[in-house]
């Protein structure tokens, strides 16, 4: 299975370009699946944590196409990291950094291969979609990579204490994982305070609340209302756990 | 084949998550199809009235997996409907009974099966993906389920004098079936009227105008225009039918 | 393989039915790619030139859904192009003159066909897509298509100096093809100059910049910035190149 993780947009002119690409190297009936395609444009840290909290919902052997590429054309690496027998091909900027940092077993190779026609924007396509074809189908030439001891750029493991995304329900979701805050605790963003709550029905009529989502984030929501707009927070505004 | 309709918006974290549920129980070659994400936010009855409009497009044995689910948390039930040989797997608050209720025959199931690691807000992932999936390959084990004599919450077979959906080029579909309006009425919304039109190409040239859509409702649109915004309507808004 | 190009929306109801008509009438493990459902509403200008630059990215046999239709349920042909061994199916209205004028070796046919049910606002199901359907399973009957000596809209092979798709990152794709501009012509867009930079790491830090992208269309950008909301354009605005 191939999951694409990017910031190219869902409705926009990139992702069937990249499957496009991946299908040239797969086998029939090989099964792709969108995961995300709206990280916040350029926001490769927000990027790291989502995929950090998102990952752990496949299973073993899957092979994630990521891509949040602020610096594609420039010459940072691209890497393949093997983390707890997942698979990640992507750019080396940090992105693949917070899952390799929480994985239990991780190994990393650079990707030296460069095809014939590398575009100088467009890497998903013509380079990164290749590389997880061939892992995918088992068959990753050996010459295409050499092996290396880490990531270059390393986030580290711990929490962020941002907004990394907001859904189209306005709700916002943290890079706190929630079993790290106390349930007595209050998120603070800007200048409001949201208590617990342990499900819609259980929260506050009015104001934002707390509550730990459905893949282990401490989420900022409202009852029957935006909590990004309530709040007046996006993607990268900090937040605080106050005690 | 299973066929996807829920509010969880197409570009967001929700839809990779339920199609690797789903992926997980179903055999390889399995068929899932993207048939609406957008339905109007928590707007269950919106949502029943599209979903009872776009069935019809689909064949015997689709599987429909439906989520408008304001109530997960709660209380409310999850049921399995049978309705003229298609079936439908989602929360037990309305969203399945317009279809119901307009079926010849229908067989009502409430899903009485948890899975261990239930999340408290998506069971569209957790609990109705993994049924949809043992539905739509045959296999569904006999304690998931107990028979029940009908859905708790019904709204009725009736047509629905709102808008249900504004789609993107700016028109705005109703809940009434166009087969009940005679060409000779017109709509009312806010304080416009908008006469009838066979086609695009025969409406008038400004102001808004009534067809029967592709899927058998009456549709406000305007030549050119958004209708949405001429008219200044949207999702929940009322129509009235003037002879 | 089958690749969608429409403005049906990525997130709205006509994706969905397009798929469920196409499936109806392929084997199983067909192959469907969306790529791209946001061609700006209607504009069919605009969705030739993108289509000619987006179809070199695909294989040959691969036959394109195309629907951009303001013209559907008047009486403007349904056509089929051959265009060096590629399909394309669609409406005859100049969406796919650019592809065949641009092309080697071409063949078109009328589809003199029409369904039991055929919609008057909904070919892309209707119509387009058993067509498509047939053609890809090779497969196609023969009473279906009369042989027509060539397009009735034609729009030429010839650049188009506008914009002819913005991106959800803010970039304005044109219909100018990189190679035709020299690196030292500038692209005027209202009262701005934008010069060339080869990639993003080398524009300017201050303005729009325009660089050949990777469909090795004219594209103008701006470095951390949104060009489209920087100059104010949009599909359909005039471009100029300033030598």
């Amino acid at each position: 299975m191939i999951v694409l993780f990017t910031d190219f947009g869902a409705d926009d002119i990139y992702v069937g370009q990249v499957k496009a690409a991946l299908l040239g190297h797969l086998p029939a009936g090989a099964v792709i699946i969108d995961l995300l395609h709206s990280v916040p444009n350029f926001h490769v840290r927000a990027g790291a944590h989502l995929l950090a909290a998102l990952q752990s919902r496949f299973p073993a052997e899957t092979v994630f196409l990521t891509v949040v590429d602020p610096g594609v054309g420039t010459d940072r690496d691209a890497v393949i990291l093997q983390a707890d027998s997942k698979w990640y091909v992507g750019p080396d900027n940090g992105l693949l950094s917070v899952v390799a940092a929480r994985a239990t077993k991780t190994q990393t190779q650079r990707i030296v291969w460069r095809p014939p026609n590398l575009s100088s924007s467009f890497h998903g396509r013509d380079l990164f979609a290749p590389v997880a074809a061939w892992i995918a189908r088992g068959d990753l030439p050996i010459d295409v990579i050499e092996e290396t001891r880490q990531l270059q750029v390393r986030l580290g493991p711990h929490d962020l204490s941002e907004v990394i995304y907001t859904d189209h329900y306005g709700n916002a979701l943290t890079g706190l994982r929630a079993h790290n805050v106390p349930r007595s605790a209050a998120i603070a963003a800007r200048d409001h305070r949201a208590p617990y709550a342990r499900v819609f029905a259980e929260a506050p009529t009015h104001g934002a609340f707390w509550y730990e989502n459905s893949i282990g984030l401490v989420e900022l929501a409202a009852k029957g209302a935006s909590a990004t707009r309530l709040l007046g927070i996006g993607a990268g505004d900090p937040v605080r756990v106050i005690d």
